[in-house]
This record gives C-alpha cells, structure tokens and sequence, in this order.
C-alpha cells in the first residue's frame, strides 16, 4: 500500500475529475451553505499505519452537515445498550429522501435508520437525556479524534438552520405524537443543528474516523472509540444507509461504507486500512458530493480497493 | 483459514443455532412450499483455493427461488451492455416489500433494483428479448458452474407458483403499463418461476456462487463468468439490496453481500475468500431464513469475517 | 320550471361557455378517442314532466366512457344484495386518480368506490358470475331506457382500449392476489371495455339516467329501474366520488351529483327535476370535460339549482 | 313540513337509536374528553320557519370540536377574497384519516380541504393574520348566532388539547416548510384548540348553523352571515368532505351536508329548510358519533328528507 500510495496519485486523481465541476448544484437552502464557492475539490486519506496523504482543498474547512451522524450515533453507542437504541430507532436503508415524513408515519414514529434527519433527530434525543452538556463534549470528542483543539462549531451556519429548521421540527414532533422524542424539541434541534454545522477539514475528517477503518481504535486515544464489532456495524449501517437514496449505487461504483453530508463532504472507510475524506460543494440530485463521489469512484478503482 | 476451517466448525454453528428451529414460519403462500419440512438445517462452503465444506442437510436440494434473481442478472449482463440494463432497473434499496406495487406506481414502472420481484421480473423479460430458449440456457449455465448435470425445475412448483401469480402479473401488467415490459406477460412469468424453481443443494449453491467470491472467475469455466469489476458490482447489490427490506440488520449482524430465496436458501459471499450456501426453511418476518441468518451470523463472529 | 327553461336558455349558455374549447385536451391514450374533434359541445335536459330540451351537439353520439360506471353498478344493484355488493367495493371518495394502484394495495384489493376503475372493475366481475350474456344484457338495458334501439358498442373503441389495457390489467390482477376478482381477467375486461365503448349522444344519456331524478322510475319501463332509496344512495356515490378526484370541487362549483367520461361527457341530476347531459370532448387535469363542467357550472347558477 | 315533525317524532327516532349506546368509544386521546359519559344523546332542529325543535340530551353543552371547523372557514370568508383563500386549501377529499401528513407532504404543503386538521390549521393562520383578537370574535360571532351569550371555551380541554398537540404541531411545521403558515405555530394552535373547545349544546348548533340551510341568513342578525352562493359553497364542502374519510357512506346511509366532531356532535343541513344537531359522544371507526349518525339517517328515512 505505502508503495502505491503517494500525494501525487490523489493529486491525479483530482485532475481527472476536476472536469465535473460546475455540473451540480451547491445546498442552498440556507444562506450560510449557499455562499460556499462550488469550486473547491480536496481529499485526504489517513492510514491504520499512521500515514496520511493529501490533496487540493484538503486543509479547509466546511460544513460537515450530515458527517456528524456518524458520531452522534458513536456517542450514543458510548452511552446507551445496545437494545435501548435500535428499540427506538431502526437499520435498514428507507428508500426515501432524508427529510420525508412518509415512512414515519406509516411506521408510527420509528425512523428506518441513525442517518435519515429522523433517525438523526432520536439519537440527539437520546444524547439530550443522558449527557449535561452534549455540544460540549461533542466538541470535546471530535477535537480529540482528529487532534486539532480549536474544532468549533459554526455558529452561524447553527442559527441559518435553525431559521429554516420547519421540516425538521416536523419531524421531531411527528416523533413526539409516536412517543419517540422525549425532550424539548427546540433543544434538541439545537445540538442536532450544532453537530452539522461543525467545521473540519478533509484532513481533519481522515483522522476523526480512522478509527472505523481500525477495529474501533483511534490512534489519538488510549481507550476504543467503540469495540470492534461497533466499529463493521457501524461500517455496515453507511454501507447500506450512509449516501441518502443511493446507497446502492454508490455500493456499484465505490464499493465502501461512506457518509456524505449536503455540505459536500463525505468520508469513507476502506476497513483494516484507511479512512478517506473528499469534499467539493456541488451536489448531485440526491444530496451528495457530485465531484466527491467521483474522487471515490476514480481512487477506489486505480487502487483496486471494494469491500465487495 | 485452512487452519481455522473444518467441518467440525461448521457442525458447530449448526448445533449452537439448531434450538431456532420451530420459530419461524415455512412459506406457505403456494402448497408445493409449504409442505417442506421446517427442520432442515445445512450449510456448505466452496474457497477459492478449492476446499469444500459442509454439514447438516447440506447435499439436499431444495427451491432456491429469490437466489435466481442473482442468476437472471448475471446472464443479463452476459447479453446487454450495462446502459441497457440500468435504463430499467435500478440499484438502489427500495425499502419495501419484495412484492410491493407503491413505488413502482410512483416511479413510473421501473424497479428500484434487480432483487425485488419488479426488477427480476424486468431482467426476465430482457433476456426473453435476447435468448432463443431462456430456460434450457439458465440450466446450461447452472449445470456447469456447480458441475452437476441432473439441476433442474421442479416443475410441480413452477406450476404452483404461476397458479398464484396475481401479485406478480399485476407487477408485470403495471411495468408493462409504463412501458418496461415488451413481452408476453404469461411466457416471461413461467420463466421466472422456473427459475425460482429450481432445486440447488447448499453444496451445489456454494459451488455455483464462487465465481462472486473470486472475481468473477469460476473454477468449473475457462472463461469468466463475469468480469472483476461485474463481480463486485453484483456483490454491491447483494449487500445493499438482497435480503428484502433486511439488507441493514442482514449487514449490521452479518456484514456479508448475501441474497435470500423464501425457500429458507440463503447465498453469502466473503470476497477473495469463499461462497457460503445456508438453509433452512423456515422464514422470519421479512421472509430471509430466520436459522439461516443466525447460522451466517454466527459464522462469520467464530471466522471473524466480515466485509466492513 | 317550465317558464324559466327552453332551448334558448340552453343556447345562450353553450354561447357564454364556447370561448373555452382550445383550453382543454382531448383524451389520447387510445388512437379512437384521440381522433375526436375536441370543438364539440352539447347539452340536453329531459325533465320528470317529460320535457326534453337540448341545444348544440346534442343528437351527435360519442364514447361514453366512465359514465357507464353508474350503469353497471345500476345492474349489479339488480342482480345483487346491497351487502354482497358492499363487501368488495366501497363507498367513499379514493383522493386519488382514478387508475391508481396505490390505495388498492394498502386497501387489500378492496377499491374505495364503484366509480373509480378498479371500483368498477370488481362490477363487472360480479356481473360476469351473475348473468349469461353481460354485454348483451347491458345493450337491452340501455336501449329501453333511452328508447333508442340501435344504440350500441363502437367496436374499434373497445378493441383499442384493450389494446391498452395494461394498467387496467394490473388493477385486475392485483385484485385477485387479494381475492376480490373471481373471473377470467381478460373477459371480464372486455366487458368492462365495451360498456366504456358505448356510443349515446347527450338527448339519450338524459333520457337514460332521468331515473335518477325522478326516484328510480322510468318513463321507459313500467317497473322501477332502482328503488328510490337507491336512486337516492347512487347520487350520494356520485356526489361524492362522481367526478374522479375533483368531486368537492365540482360540488363547490355545480351542486350536483354527476358522472364523468373521459370521452367528454357528463350526466348530472337535479333530483325530482331532471337528468343533464353536457358533452365536449376536451378534458381538463383531472379528466373532466372542462367546457362541460363550465357549462353545468353557467346553468345551474342561470337557474339556480344546487342539492345544497 | 309543520305537520309531519314534531318533539315526539325527535323522542320516536331517539328511542330507536338508543340500543346502539355502548357499541362506539368516546374519544380518549385527552383526558377531558375520555371522562364525557357515552350515555348522551341529544338532537335539536331549528327550521327557517323559526320552528325549533329538540329531544333527549339537547341543552346539555359539550365540546364541539372539529364543528368548528366549519365556523372559523365562515370568519375567514368573511375577511379573505375567495382566491386568497382556496390558493392555501383545496376543496377535495382526502381519503385520508383527518390528522395525516402523507398527503400533505406529497402535496407540498397545500392541505385537500378545510374540514381536515391541516386546512383548518391554515385557516386559524390565515385569521390570526387578519384578526386583532381571533378567539374573542369567535366567541362574539358565535354568542350572536345562537343568542347565547354565556357561550365560552373550555379552558380545561383547550390546555388539555395543546398538552397533546404533537400530531398538530407537525402538520403546522410541515406547512411552514412548505411556506403555507405564516405565524407562529403556538399561537395559531391555541386559537385552534379554543375553537375546538367551545361548548355548546344541540339546541345552541342548531340555532347557530341554521344560516346555512337558509341562503346564508341568519334570524339573529340583520346582515347575512355568508352569501347565498357561499352558504351553498359551503353546503357542499361538508358533503364531500364533512365527515372524515366516511363522506360517502355517510351520503349513502343520511344524505345530506354535515359536519361531526370528535366530541360526538354532528351538525347536518337540510337546504331551505332546517339545520339539525345530534350528539352521542361514541364514535365510530371513522371517528363520527356512532349513535349521532344512525340518528340523522333514521330521521332521514322517517322524513324523507335527502338533498340526492
């Protein structure tokens, strides 16, 4: 691996799909997001041997909107039992966009999955009943995984989300006519707008999720982040839910668990050996990284690495 | 692995998941099915490095149903270029029952993905369009990747399943509706039930799959049965589409690309290493074998297998 | 009565509605209907006096379509206790389009109404199992009612619309996987196809369907074609689900129960007074005529009649 | 009219209906309406003769609930022009239960009718933007109508109904994030909820909707509460939409315009003649009062009284 594997083989990979830019469409449903400039394309990929490798944007940082379900579900994974969370949230993929209101109700309040805004919305509840300040110690989590202490949030793309919060403040009280939202739904769509608005790098984003490529182990921390079998399910859960609606296309050209977010990012996981971070702001029509899909297509298939 | 592997391993997992027996429920929705006994058990495993293994009712056939869909498929992508294909069927996850006829409505006949009955049924209808004579082909190409030339329908079940094939005539008749159906509805139906009739042990069926297990390469063939890229595309769709509306739970406990037939078959692969062939016949409430599932579960956790 | 209505009121309300024809589009799903010239417009009005008078394209004879909905279930009521009836079909508005699948699956093949094609579907079906020559019966029927012998079915209308029946197959067929469809599909859908294919002009559809208005009594016939308690209850089925998913619609603009066609036509019923007959053949979205509708719209206020 | 009807023929129909006590379910999602007694049963008619007429439980007041959904449209259209109004709520049927969001997400936010959760909720919207004080004219509009000037809310059940308000709050966001409810959802959801809890009995019902079967007229004021055209308007919204998802089978058992509430009162008009009130607190699967509508249709039957 080490031997194929320099800067220059991504920077190539960058030229070959730098082409699509402009062929999607930047989130522009609020202001914050919309003012990111469409052109920006980096990736970063750290390995489970401690190297890291690097290109183009790759030390910006943006919006990591939907990423962050991802570690909300890890903290809930820290603090819950098992059956206490999949009681109250399921693991299938919806087949739905993420915002639908369809499926909940038919299914009487239990979102299909942690990464629909639903499924999302229940573990923020979650996190909400057991922990005394959870955008701290998000805070507190993520500056560790990826070693950078002035991890923040951005606060003014939280408040644009909150000004446009209606769908998701449907959603949470839909959950609360079903009994499955127990707190003040205000608040807690406060931290869940706090969690995607967390701004990180491609860099940045590598590091925080290596562990998921490493049975669980970060190598910034001395204890698991989770155990290794948390870490495939968790792997599993992005397999089959991680890219919107699309997950199965994005199984056929990439083949790796991954987690994009309207942001434009997206991480993926080559497990046993590294976590890869792309990011480029245009869209395509489900919500993920036009370009960044690309970038994931085109590296996967240089370096012949699928889990399939 | 050969150190690790045996059969006693294998006569293990069956012991430890054999008290399952008697909860779940035999398909019963056409007679031919529901008069198979509930207490089978049997797995087989074929590597790529040529060792077979096996234990329980592992050389006894029984219908492979849904598991042909992944059959139909492969002969497709033999015949059409890959446009052809995907222009009538999805890849994604449908997020609904194998047989239901909501989203099909709303997406203007075309199925989500080849594994639910819709997209099968499509497949069917393109290789009428193409082959001369679809079934004696499909026991052609079956025969020789298992190496055993007595495979064939059971015609008793065939027949049963085209005495009650409402639901799925309905599927056809809407597809064709749209447009999505060029041939006569009747003869493509009795092609595919055929093709889920036909009668596979788990020795046959491990033996069948490993082609996905080894890049598209079948030890009984000198040519490719599929390309590398084709292998894990399809393996892609098993993992995101091919345990009914399970394919979250199916990877969260197992983590393998699998699909599933409602004659308690199950067909699970591990990449660069085996194809796994399990049965049992009794169902759990998605319709995947619910012994079956437990037994692959617990396989892969004694193997510490697992794709993510 | 009598003093306020003449041909010349008739006259003057085609006039004041004319400017519209070129706003709707002529029905084009089958080749027959499509070649109709969409600049027809007619009315006729027979009165429980006996009075008749019509104005425009009145004696012109067109596909009456779904309007033959309330005459088969007419029949179906003769041949048929209410509760038999009732218990595979029923009686509320659907708030979906008329050919839709969606509810029918959720619904277990029980259709909302007899007047949407499903509905009226499993009409057809019962009257398949009940008489011997369900064609011929239908033609006796409506002969007498409207005293006009040679009315009868346009064949090459027939034959078209089951040339395009495939999303009425699918209705039917999913109706069987639900046991609520006892009869060969494609006799039943002939049937179903030649009632919709029966040629009347507006003066005969007015004269047929003044039972209605005058408490299930013809002056054709000297028994009851209904009883007035289902003269009654078939005007309350049109009030409320008559005019496909614009029945609130057409309530809040007319005022009267009335059914549609695709072919343009619309019967409406003053109850106690008389049966119109409006015919253009241009529909509007929801498959109404929508000169028609204008036209009984500009009526009933010149005359102020409405049920409410 | 004055012949045939009079408080023994209430007391007769009563009597008959009486068995059915004890065959419904009072409503019970809040505890202010689950400890109403399920004995009640009450009617009041009041003719455009000036006739009133009454049996059983008809002075006794209880919450009328979704009646007054019928009310806060009439206040609205007394202050919007038409088309401000139907541009934010159709005029159609739902086929959906009363409190659902399918339809109105796929809809985008626009609500079928104003009889349903949704459309009434816009209308509260639509009169707080318009009113200084919306619930205290309420109550003044309503005081005039039936010359009852102690008519108040229930304060109790109004709390009661916004401490289980979740259902509500997420339809009303929904709309937000369609853009189709402009103020804030708390406030607009208080106003609704008092408007539901006002109390009234059969006799005040009767009085207060008798405008509606009498050219939009009221005998307590000088004005006319609504026009001629929009009292028929009206009249034939809650024909087709009035009664929950039962609109038709209650048009084919009664028919004739009514509007029920889940507090078991339902108002029905006979156009031109009288306004009746029923009140029976068990409901039926559709949630109409169980013995309120067997009341009407026996009164129909016995009157002969139908607007079909």
């Amino acid at each position: 691996m080490a031997t194929v594997m320099d800067n220059g083989v991504l920077e190539a990979v960058l030229a070959e799909v730098r082409p699509l830019l402009g062929r999607g469409k930047v989130a522009d449903y609020i202001p914050a997001l919309a003012s990111v400039s469409g052109n920006k394309l980096g990736i970063a990929i750290s390995t489970v041997q401690g190297e890291h490798f690097q290109a183009g944007d790759a030390n910006e940082r943006f919006s990591i909107q939907s990423i962050s379900k991802v570690l909300s579900l890890v903290v809930a994974m820290n603090h819950y039992a098992e059956e206490e969370i999949w009681q109250r949230v399921g693991k299938d993929p919806s087949g739905q966009p993420f915002n639908s209101l369809l499926q909940l109700e038919i299914e009487q309040g239990k979102p299909r999955n942690p990464f629909i805004n639903a499924g999302a919305l229940v573990v923020c509840d979650m996190l909400q009943s057991r922990l005394s300040a959870p955008r701290q110690r998000m805070l507190e989590i993520v500056r560790k995984l990826c070693a950078a202490p002035d991890i923040a949030y951005d606060s003014l793309v939280a408040r644009s989300e909150f000004e446009h919060s209606a769908r998701n403040m449907a959603i949470a009280w839909l959950m609360k006519s079903f009994g499955n939202f127990h707190n003040d739904v205000a608040t807690v769509l406060q931290n869940y707008f706090h969690y995607c608005a967390l701004k990180m790098s491609c860099a940045e984003l590598s590091r925080t999720f290596l562990f998921l490529a490493d049975g669980g182990h970060s190598a910034q921390q001395t204890a698991q982040v989770v155990t290794l079998m948390q870490a495939r399910q968790i792997n599993a859960l992005m397999a089959t839910s991680g890219m919107y609606q699309n997950a199965g296309e994005f199984a056929w050209r990439v083949g790796l668990p991954a987690k994009s977010g309207v942001g434009g990012g997206i991480v993926a996981i080559v497990p046993h050996e590294m976590a890869i971070a792309v990011w480029s702001p245009e869209l395509d029509e489900a919500g993920n990284s036009l370009a960044g899909v690309a970038v994931l297509e085109a590296l996967t298939r240089k370096l012949g690495r699928s889990v399939y």
